[in-house]
């Protein structure tokens, strides 16, 4: 029988709920087309792959059963690396390590799921190959709840995020408005940069609840003095006050707001507060009501079982999409999401050279944020909508949803295996 | 036409995502069984009603689709309070405001939904009208997250609370396998002193997934040494560490861990630490690794959407045994469940004199807590098991799930009103 080759797959940076639908459409598209022997995974991405550690993804996921669950389990079930692949001038050698294996496993094409500096390794591989004339196809699968790619209409994995964000804005604006006396509740959510997922908080509004009352962004510039200002104004009309504010807030200088303020804990030491507390204590002194604050922390980017059906559907036809691009000869480019319509909600699925993506950022327009930086505009929340729409099935067993056993990456005896 | 009588409700305490389930449940009893004219809903408990804030619940749910939305919203449709009745002899003009009030509207049903404060108000209430020998039934209603409350096999309310922090738990787990260095998260969950819902999280264990590794609770005293040499016993073994702790955990003396830990914020005033935050503060001084603390906070009273379906459907079920109790005449009573089988679960519904629950905490017994005071017992995982099972359906339009309106609660137009 003909060799008909095989691929890898990696999976790198920080985790989504959506990354393993796209895991789970490689391993579907390869299905389907019949155009390689074995699919492997990279075991903590490029970093594991360079100590020998990897898998063979197509002797484990061979039914549909088990492709459907691992599309709406949450995290990386190949694990994941943050690993700067230096330059192959400086370090030919690791280079040689990670293309003896492909030659000699018989690779011919790598995808790899990541964001930013996830894809500068594509970049870097297929630099690589290239020099080398090396027939290995490189292809960049994004992913991030940052939403923060350039070329791609959006992120797999933002819709899910975001999905989490605006369901959990609205319970938090049930749980504050039982209360008969005045306060301010700031929801701290993630986004060093991009503030797309603090944005997101806006899709919580509906015809009866306005939270968040106020929303803070990385892209506009945040004054303490304007938000106290802003406070004040919004108490003369509401007794419950709720705004989300990004992680990554900074003011006119462009310093992080997170890192002015530290506390000295009990053993003397600092620790920097987040925004969200930075900001609850600035309040309390200025203002005398109840002020609380809430970090939604990892589980905005872990929450599989409120994942976003239009997000994990598009999340496997992406990674389908990458194979059908490995297969028509692509190499160092990104599969990305085009939008053809926004009602009826449509996209379409192209591929970009991945030098217009690697290490570069989207950040949201200044002109969907209103002029006081205190709010998103009606734009940027029809851009949004339909990236939450629709709930996934999730099966439940003892109460608890139904996900892939991700334990193997701890495991000794799948490591330097064949 | 003959006068049925009118009833009234209220709502008072912390919220939970199962209290509005028990509200809808008195409705449909109510009109099940035809037995009064009107119901009445006090806004912001029995302290709103003593400033006249009531509204007329019967023209507002009068359809099964009304009722059941209403099942499923978080939080309080009729607003809270935390308000102690002071007693009869000391404030006798309040009781005669209530009851004038009550005598004045046709009341002859009084339901009280709540936790062991609230369920003072039952017993003050009950004993005045006894003492003035006035036919006005008190009925309790219990709901707490916290399960605390004597004499009922568990609360509503718990079991959803319960199956967030599982299933938070679980996905965290995912969040923190990924990576290949050495970890401990720590997950702070509410309860100060009993720590039913912290031990709730042993539920998220599946056949793959040992997380929590250690779960700390109120109920056995807590040694930062011990704690520190359990965290470097496990480490030989596992490279994430994931542990549990309420945020009600106290030393050898009764001190709450939390109280002994205060932070000095940029202004120079103190600021209390959380129990997770506390120990992720003293863990980094004692071990070389990556140490972060999640607090669950609101979410784990409010997230709606994945609510426990034995949890809403008993909670309805409760509401609906309140009416019947009223009507066959019971007073300064709570009803409770009473479970009668394990395998298959299946709970009854019983009441019980209102002076044996109000103001008394139900803590986990020791002997559900293992010897080292760092882990639950398989007794406690049975008996906890059932209340998180099943999913509840929810309706979602534009990507959120669809919750009543209650900003009813922030409008004046509704107060003063008959």
């Amino acid at each position: 029988m003909l060799s008909k080759g095989n691929c890898i797959i990696g999976q790198s940076g920080g985790p989504t709920v959506a990354i393993n639908a796209s895991l789970s459409g490689v391993l579907q598209g390869v299905l389907e087309s019949d155009a390689y022997d074995s699919v492997y995974g990279m075991i903590n991405g490029i970093e594991g792959l360079l100590q020998g550690k990897y898998l063979n993804l197509s002797e484990q996921f061979n039914t549909s059963e088990e492709l459907d669950k691992l599309a709406i389990t949450p995290a990386m079930y190949l694990g994941s690396c943050r690993f700067k692949l230096p330059d192959y001038k400086v370090a030919p050698e690791i280079y040689e390590i990670l293309f003896n294996f492909f030659i000699s496993n018989n690779i011919t094409t790598v995808f790899y799921i990541g964001g930013n500096d996830s894809m500068d390794t594509v970049v870097k591989l297929s630099s690589y190959a290239k020099v080398k004339d090396l027939s290995i196809n490189i292809i960049g699968i994004p992913k991030t709840i940052d939403n923060d790619l350039p070329m791609t209409d959006h992120t797999p994995g933002f819709g899910s995020a975001a999905k989490f964000v605006a369901t959990t804005m609205l319970e938090i604006a049930h749980d504050t408005y039982i209360y008969n006396i005045p306060s301010v509740t700031i929801v701290e959510i993630m986004g060093r940069n991009a503030g797309w997922l603090t944005a997101a908080s806006a899709l919580a509004r509906t015809s009866y609840s306005n939270a968040p009352d106020l929303i803070y962004l990385p892209e506009a510039s945040f004054s303490m003095d304007a938000f106290v200002s802003d406070i004040k104004r919004l108490q003369k009309e509401r007794k419950n006050i709720i705004v989300a504010v990004s992680e990554g807030i900074k003011d006119e200088e462009g310093n992080y707001i997170s890192a002015t303020s530290t506390t000295v804990d009990a053993f003397g030491h600092k620790q920097l507060c987040g925004a969200g507390k930075t900001l609850e204590n600035y309040l309390k002194e200025q203002i005398g009501c109840k002020v609380r604050s809430i970090e939604l922390n990892v589980l905005q980017r872990s929450a599989g079982h409120i994942a976003s059906k239009t997000d994990i559907d598009e999340s496997v036809m992406i990674g389908k999409a990458a194979v059908k691009a490995a297969l028509a000869g692509k190499t160092a480019e990104m599969l990305c999401y085009n939008r053809m319509s926004n009602d009826p909600y449509y996209v379409d699925i192209v591929s970009h050279a991945i030098e217009d993506i690697a290490n570069k950022e989207k950040v949201i327009p200044r002109h969907w944020i209103n002029e006081q930086g205190n709010d998103v505009t009606e734009e940027l929340i029809t851009y949004m909508r339909p990236l939450i729409e629709g709930e996934t099935f999730i099966g439940y067993a003892n109460g608890l949803p139904i996900y892939c056993d991700i334990t193997h990456l701890h495991k000794k005896h799948f490591f330097n295996e064949k």
